[in-house]
C-alpha cells in the first residue's frame, strides 16, 4: 500500500509534533484566514471587525470513551462541551455546533436518540444551535465529530501567544477532579469484570465521578471576568492537564512560569482519592486532563481587580524565558515543571 | 447500557430518515443561524449581507473507503472535494476546511503525509485554507472528517427548495461515471483475492477510475453561470445519485419533474462499461453516486443564455407537484422514478 520505504511511528512524534509535521508547510491564503492551526481554535474574518471563531474534534470509542461506563447521554453532552470550551478559550461566545456520528449496527435509533439527548441539553445550556451534520455506519463502535462556531469582536480575542514577564497565572475553578474520576470508574470496572456481583460503591466519589462523566464550561468566570473590566493577555482550556497548557502558553508567548503548589486549587474529594490511591495530590493538579477549566494570564495591575472573583485562582507568575518552569512545593522545594499530559501517569 | 427496552434498528430509517428524527426538534435561537439542518450547507451570518456557509463530513474506512485500491493521496483529495462540492452547492465559495483524522497505528507518519499530500493538493486546486483539525487514535482503521466553510452575499444563496413549475432542469458534466469506476475496482479486487498473480488490466478503464478515485467539484460551470448572469432557482450536488437529489429538490421546492433519459450525459466509457455489466446506462446516471456534479433549476427565460455553456446540459423540466415525478426512455415509455442511491443496485 506504501510505496515510501520508510516507516517513522505515530508515537514517535506524538500528537503535538504529528500536526506540526503535516500542517508545518501551510500558507494561509485568504485574508479572510486570521489564524490557522495553533491554537485553540482557527479565526476567519466575518465582516467589520467581527471575526467567527471554529474547532473541531473527534471522539473515538475505547480511545477517547467507554461505553460500560459512559453513558450515551452524558457522552453526547461532554462532546459538546469539550468543543465549546476551547471557543470560550479565544474569549469568544459559541453560537452554532454541527455533529457527525458513524456507528456500527450494534447501536439502536434509541441508543442515538440518548446521545442526541446530551448533545441537545448541552445546546440548551450554553445557548448552542445544532445546525448541520451527518449520520453514518462505521464497522465497528461508535464516533463522534463536532464542530463548534462562535463569534467574537476581533479586538476581544485572546490568543495564547499573549502573555508577558510578571504576568499572573490564572486558573478557574479546581483541577485533577476530572482525572482522578476516571481512576474510580476504571478501578470498578476492573473489580466488575472480576466478580459482576459485587455491587460498587461509588457514592462518596459522586463530585470526582460527576466531573468525568459530565463536565462544564468555565464560562461563568470567563463573564465575570469581562465584568470586571479584565481582558486576559492569554488564555488557553485544560483539556490534557495544566502543565501541558502551561507549556503551550509559555513557548508561544516565549516566557517562563513559577508556580505555587499550595497555590493549586483541589477540591477535597480530589485530594482523599489521590491519597487513597497512592497518588500526588499537586501532580494529579498538574497532569490530570479533562477538567476543561481555564488557564489564563492577566496583568500584575488586575489583581485588585480580580480579588473578588469566585472560583479564580491566582496560582504563580510569568517570568523570562531564560529561567524555565518551575514549581514550589508546599515545604518550598523548587521542582522542574515536566510537560505531561496524564497520560505519563 | 440501554434502559429503553425498545430497539429500533437504524436501517429501520435510513440515513435521511435517522436525521429527520434525531433533529426535528430543533428550534434555532441565534438570528445569525439563518439555516440550520437539511440544505448542502448550514448558513451563519457574517457581516451586513454577508453570510458563511458551513458543512461536514465523516468518512469512515471499510464504509466509505476502500484502501485496497484507494490511494491514501487520492483519498485525501475526495474527502476535501466532496465537502467543497457542498459549498459550491449554495452557490459559495470555499475559504477554509479544518481535518480531523483518526487512525490505527497500522498507519506510519510516511502513510499521513501521503493523505495530507492530497489534501494540501485539493486546497491548493481549489484555493482554500488548512486552518484546523486534530489527530488522535483509533482502535481500528482510519477516520476523516472535513468541515468546509465558504462565503456569499447572502442574496447570491441558491437553496434546494428554489425550483418552480416550468423551470428547467439542467446537470453539469456526465453522470454514473464514478459508480461504474466503482464497479471495475471492486470487479478487480475480487480477481486479486481469487488469483493474485493475474495482473490487472485497467487502461480502459481510466477515466472512470479517475472518475471514482479523483473526482473534481463543478466549479467553473457555476462561475460560467454567474458570468451568464444566470441565478439557478435550486441547486444541489450530485453525491448520492441524480434520482435522490431530484427527490431532495422536488419534495423541498413542492414541484414535479419529467426527465428525458436521451438527454443524460453519459460518458461513452460510462455508456460500454454498463453495457459489459449488464447494467442499463441510463439507470446507472440516475443511480450512481459520487460524481460531484451540480444539479439545478433555471427558469425558462434564461435558456438562451445557457445554451452556449460548456458541460451544463439541460434533461428535463419541472411540473406541478401534483404530476409526479416521472422519466421518459428514448423510446417514449414514461417510467415513475425510483428514489433510490446506488446502494439500490
Amino acid at each position: 500500500m506504501f510505496e515510501n520505504n520508510v516507516r517513522t511511528e505515530i508515537s514517535a512524534l506524538g500528537e503535538f509534533g504529528l500536526i506540526k509535521k503535516l500542517t508545518e508547510g501551510i500558507v494561509l491564503k485568504h485574508d479572510s484566514s486570521l489564524l490557522g492551526v495553533g491554537d485553540d481554535c482557527a479565526v476567519i474574518k466575518a465582516g467589520e471587525g467581527q471575526c467567527k471563531v471554529i474547532t473541531t474534534d473527534m471522539l473515538v470509542e475505547g480511545v477517547h470513551f467507554d461505553l460500560s461506563y459512559t453513558p450515551l447521554k452524558h457522552l453526547g453532552y461532554k462532546a459538546v462541551v469539550s468543543n465549546l470550551s476551547d471557543i470560550y478559550a479565544m474569549n469568544a461566545q459559541p453560537e452554532q455546533i454541527t455533529v457527525s456520528v458513524a456507528m456500527s449496527n450494534r447501536f439502536s435509533v434509541e441508543a442515538l436518540e440518548e446521545l442526541y439527548e446530551g448533545i441537545d441539553l448541552a445546546c440548551e445550556k450554553y445557548n448552542v444551535d445544532l445546525v448541520g451534520g451527518d449520520t453514518s455506519n462505521s464497522k465497528q463502535g461508535l464516533m463522534i465529530s463536532i464542530t463548534a462556531i462562535g463569534v467574537a469582536q476581533e479586538s476581544d480575542l485572546v490568543y495564547r501567544n499573549g502573555a508577558q514577564e510578571n504576568d499572573l497565572i490564572c486558573v478557574t475553578g479546581d483541577l485533577g477532579a476530572a482525572y482522578m474520576g476516571l481512576q474510580i470508574l476504571e478501578r470498578e470496572k476492573r473489580i466488575f469484570i472480576e466478580n459482576p456481583n459485587v455491587q460498587p460503591d461509588i457514592q462518596q466519589y459522586d463530585f470526582i465521578i460527576g466531573r468525568q462523566l459530565k463536565p462544564e464550561c468555565a464560562n461563568k468566570e470567563l463573564a465575570a471576568l469581562r465584568i470586571a473590566g479584565i481582558k486576559p493577555t492569554s488564555l488557553i482550556d485544560i483539556s490534557d492537564g495544566l502543565a501541558s497548557e502551561l507549556f503551550h502558553i509559555a513557548e508561544l508567548s516565549g516566557i517562563g512560569v513559577i508556580i505555587y503548589e499550595e497555590k493549586l486549587p483541589i477540591d477535597q474529594q480530589t485530594f482523599d482519592t489521590a491519597i487513597e490511591l497512592n497518588l500526588n495530590p499537586p501532580t494529579v493538579a498538574f497532569s490530570g486532563g479533562e477538567d476543561y477549566e481555564l488557564l489564563f494570564t492577566i496583568k500584575q495591575d488586575d489583581f485588585e481587580k480580580i480579588k473578588g472573583i469566585k472560583d479564580i485562582h491566582v496560582i504563580g507568575y510569568c517570568t523570562p524565558a531564560s529561567e524555565g518552569m518551575y514549581s514550589y512545593t508546599k515545604s518550598g522545594t523548587k521542582l522542574s515543571l515536566e510537560k505531561q499530559g496524564y497520560k505519563a501517569f
